[in-house]
């Protein structure tokens, strides 16, 4: 029976909306603060939008943290049960992060005919559709712009105002600790170990980093990129992802002599039949998804998104490409998202908008790209000893896959040490680089294995 | 009659919507192209929003030039009359440009209850409050996206996404033709005459480029953000310009030389009391609003747009820094945001956020800090011969209205000849730069005025 009350009221809002924040973390105690400050910032919600928020509800099971971040009691609870049968809270805002129990609470508000607000990319990843045809079914829907790129309206972009456009590539720093950490390293020469502790030091790693550093974070939020700005719905195994955590040093130092700077970049990108990507003509192509530690010209904009900053590049075949820069993580920044996120429930378009685009509902069996079909320029590290002839076999194997070389650099050596052959390739398919590489690295003279990065074309 | 039924069709336009588009120039001919491109562009806005879209008139005195632009005999019409009479055209799209005919076609098309998009930022700039306070009376709403920024989302970004935010600051190179040219002298060392000579050539100038070089047109667009973003009125008297067209390329060398890039920035901030732009804490302060050729530090974002892109940078209390790049003019990427504002306005978004958000509504008199209480950095390019003492005197001058240092340069002269000395200043109010610089320009041994240049605080 509330439930069925709370299903009628939550289209009924005119103008106020009751919302249940769940989960205390960074996040969620600073839009808890936000939607508590009435001087603050919940009069400038209201003259801004003519939107009041009410927060009704704060779940929490660690009810200490929850006091700590200044929770009233009267709102707080450990009981997400309340939330579900409270008529006058419309909006559940899942902050928990994580598979579960998020997955179970947003389902569970979906069906009491809550509309849900969230940032968890992981979750929308690995269940987005699951959630999306609850939602529809609900006649609810799921609000996610703190889910990618934290303050950066990313997700307003690809399903708002980019929605002329045939997008053909989708290219972001995603991820905010690693963007610190190879900003460090690259210009205070720190080593990856050195930089990493240094953003754990500065709050900008978590203690357990792995998701971040090794590319998981940026696999889930290019997921989520692609399938809004592709139209299909992105399973994560179709993402290859290598992350920073094994990048060498030097290898950032020969970027900053040949004029590029490293970044992880996550790129979503249809290709056409010969694998090249980006095209306007590209169409129906298929689509290429990977996240890499990527070589980026220095006057390119990704190339100044220093420290914790992230950005998104979104090309598209009228608007040309269109670039979105922010703070990508933190309470204060995602908070923005996940209020705006509120607001457009309160003003009535985010349910208008759900209800009427086709968002992940289209299944693309054989819409991906084999990654080694996939072309790009490389970087590529040879270690040789300093012996006659291996410069030219190396170039000989790579001229018989059909690589074409943009340029090649061979470092003095000190006598008898393994010297670095750097060399930089033309736009050449994945499949051919990995075979020559291992051809390369049985050759006789190469002292360890060849080191791979590629460059944006 | 027919009057009366185009304004309850409006409403009811379940996932079609007809489209008048009036002035058929490069905007115009881009936006009829993608609308008649039955397999191409019409196909992608329905599969991607829902929504399709009829293209039923095109409304253009010049028919040669209208049918130049491949418009079909039967939309073609030199009447806007029959627009307004037609039951099945929801959405009047303004792209005369300029302020007669465009402000009466506009205001007809609203009272005849159709939903009005425009690209005219001179129009709204003038006449935004008469036509917002229409289209509210009428119930229908106005998109104007690709009023500023061309392709950029930055009118969706500040009243969507940033709702949650306090706004602090907006900066922008909001003009591509001045940002082409100022490109081209700092690249290249071009004269300021042969880079916009050649920026008419490239199709990036207008034949009579007086609007974008003397800063007219960025000042349009300042007033229509600065609207937004602060939600008050701006009045275009409360804008301070100057343009491009008296810059000197010796001070873009000088720029260069000490870490710095000129730009033409449009600049709308929150002042304290003090006169200081920017803070966090500026709550309720007054707005200083001006555009000007300012220097940027070359790590900055604003820094590395080059040519003819555009780019808003936007503070919020919560969000901090976001940024948006992209193409600003031409056809095809302003033809994306005036695509997506119908769409909108199919998919019913717009007409509720119109009705909703308090824009442009309110007065807001005595808002406005006096230009000579704001503050800012300054480079100063004093040009004296090189006589002994004079160095001293601009210093004591300088000093004597509390003009600090951050540093002073004084080149080498050929004998007897003047010689620039550069001065860059640390935070002072305009007033009494603009008294230092009267008094240093009445010293014997000042052979020509002061230049001054603001840097980007």
């Amino acid at each position: 029976m509330a439930v069925k009350a709370a299903r009628r009221s939550a289209t009924a809002n005119g103008g106020a909306v009751g919302v249940a924040v769940v989960g205390c973390g960074v996040i969620g105690s600073a839009v808890c603060a936000a939607l508590l400050l009435e001087g603050g910032t919940r009069g400038l919600l209201r003259r801004r939008s003519g939107v009041t928020v009410m927060l009704r509800h704060v779940v929490e099971r660690d009810q200490v943290k929850a006091a700590e971040a200044g929770i009233p009691r009267k709102v707080m609870t450990a009981d997400f049960g309340r939330v579900l049968t409270d008529p006058a809270t419309q909006v559940v805002v899942e902050l928990i992060g994580g598979l579960e129990p998020a997955r179970t609470f947003v389902l569970q508000a979906l069906r009491a005919g809550k509309h849900v607000v969230t940032a968890n990319k992981y979750l929308l990843a690995v269940h987005g559709r699951e959630i999306f045809a609850a939602a529809k079914r609900a006649g609810r829907c799921v609000q996610f712009e703190a889910s990618c790129g934290g303050a950066i309206p990313i997700i307003g972009a690809l399903t708002e105002s980019l929605l002329a456009n045939e997008i053909t590539r989708v290219v972001g720093i995603v991820n905010g600790t690693c963007n610190y950490i190879l900003t460090q390293m690259t210009r205070n020469g720190e080593s990856y170990a050195d930089a990493l502790a240094g953003a754990q030091a500065a709050g900008f790693a978590e203690r357990d980093p792995t998701f971040d550093v090794n590319g998981t974070d940026s696999a889930h939020k290019l997921a989520i990129l692609s399938s809004l700005a592709f139209g299909v719905d992105v399973p994560l195994e179709e993402i290859e992802v290598s992350g920073i955590d094994r990048l060498c040093d030097v290898d950032l130092r020969f970027a900053k002599e040949f004029g590029y700077v490293c970044k992880l970049l996550a790129i979503g990108e249809k290709v056409d039949a010969r694998g090249e990507g980006g095209g306007a003509g590209a169409g129906e192509g298929a689509l290429s998804l990977c996240v890499h530690p990527t070589f980026v010209k220095n006057d390119q904009l990704l190339a100044n998104v220093h420290g914790s900053f992230n950005a998104i590049s979104v090309a598209g075949h009228a608007a040309g490409e269109t670039v979105y820069f922010g703070r990508g993580a933190g309470g204060k920044p995602t908070s923005s998202a996940v209020i705006s996120d509120i607001l457009e429930i309160g003003l009535g378009t985010a349910p208008l908008l759900f209800a009427r685009l086709p968002l992940l509902t289209k299944k693309a069996p054989g819409a991906f790209v084999a990654r080694r079909e996939a072309a790009s320029r490389n970087y590529l590290r040879v270690t040789a000893l300093d012996v006659p002839g291996v410069m030219g076999r190396v170039a000989n194997i790579l001229s018989g896959h059909g690589i074409s070389l943009a340029g090649i650099n061979q470092h003095e050596s000190q006598a008898g040490a393994a010297v670095p052959i750097v060399i930089m390739t033309h736009g050449v398919k994945e499949g051919d680089v990995a075979e020559a590489m291992k051809e390369i690295d049985a050759l006789e003279g190469i002292t360890a294995r060849t080191v791979r990065i590629r460059v944006l074309g």
